[in-house]
């Protein structure tokens, strides 16, 4: 899995009849930064995720990828390759608290 | 899944039994630009997909890779690792409407 | 799936059972040239294919990888992740006949 | 798989209900350094990864990727696509060892 | 698949059950010059497979990735997700031997 940040969503009326009703958020990776490594930087993608949890923009997420995906509850029998399984509280990186959803 | 663009298409009279009749187009993916977050900027890459949804050239799309390709409608039994499985009508991105396929 | 150029071929003898009497490919993926977006240009990896057309040296393919290489005929049990699965007659991009069998 | 060393941890506790328990750990993959191949050096990724060994932090590891991770003790069910699979004793490249636990 | 060279092996007592005895050999991809597109050159990765075939250091193999590794023979039930299933004779690229077994 990877950690990432919604930063938006995307709208899609006509979709693979199983999709119905799909939230597709648009997710962008974070990464440790190698430069300052007990701090988080954004990746350079953006993956469109369905939606299992109800996240909401700008919350840090964590997300799968691959046939992986279509394991999330709800989502076995459809074309997905990305899905938000998790809302991250808290990243500790090197002793360091990168990331926390109290401060954010 | 990714964003994309239809650019263009492939034709391929000698191919696995299974794809008889699939039609192929060439798809570049589309991102949010790190430089300017609000907007899309395109891929470097470029995939050929198989079509499910009937998308034209110039169309923005939503595109699945991987084995998940084969659950989107009437792949099951081919040798594909990528599908459009949806028509985009709009992407929001921080707060700017990125895409609107009203206005494009 | 990519667009490739099989340029050149492998051999070995000495392989997972299952694979006795494939022929194997070396495939260099063909892409859009972000440049030149009607043309198109080679990638930078090569990738081992097994062949299941009877493809030539030279000649552009269509090849599709991951466990979805193993829906390609014949090649179920086999431990590959990589197939030749459609023989290219010619590319359509932006309007533009990017590539044609005929004359290359 | 990819030897990686354990950089850090996840806590996310909403998350998929099968995924209730597990632990999450930030893991950067390390690689053969192409300018001195008898070392090791840190790539530039951060994956998040279920562990099924009980590892620490600046510990080497293996991990494995996509449907495989599936594989491992007790994640069958999981929507994970990424977890720690082996603790490493030592790592040996071209004649060198690159890397041994008990000197690190 | 993709060609590669074995660099090295890794020790991991603690592991999977499963994996209980595997021998696991660090290979780096080989891929064609661009530059010089009748030879082969070193990639930069570096991946732990699986060997299946009893490879050695310095050995020319081909390798298979993802779900497809669990194909080779042995290994269905491991969580692997790299295996060595060729040992490689010879490469021919562009009508030029850019490998052969026995002059290296």
């Amino acid at each position: 899995m990877f950690l990432g940040k919604v930063i938006g969503s995307v709208v899609a009326t006509k979709k693979d009849e199983t999709m119905r009703g799909s939230k597709l958020l648009m997710v962008r990776p974070m990464l440790a930064d190698v430069a300052n490594l007990g701090q988080l930087k954004t990746g350079a993608n953006t993956i469109v995720c369905v939606d299992t949890l109800g996240a909401g923009e700008g919350e840090m997420v964590m997300f799968v990828q691959g046939s992986s995906a279509r394991q999330a509850d709800g989502l076995r029998a459809m074309p997905v390759d990305a899905a938000i399984v998790g809302s991250v509280d808290s990243v500790h990186l090197l002793g360091n608290k990168a990331y926390d959803s109290k401060k954010s």
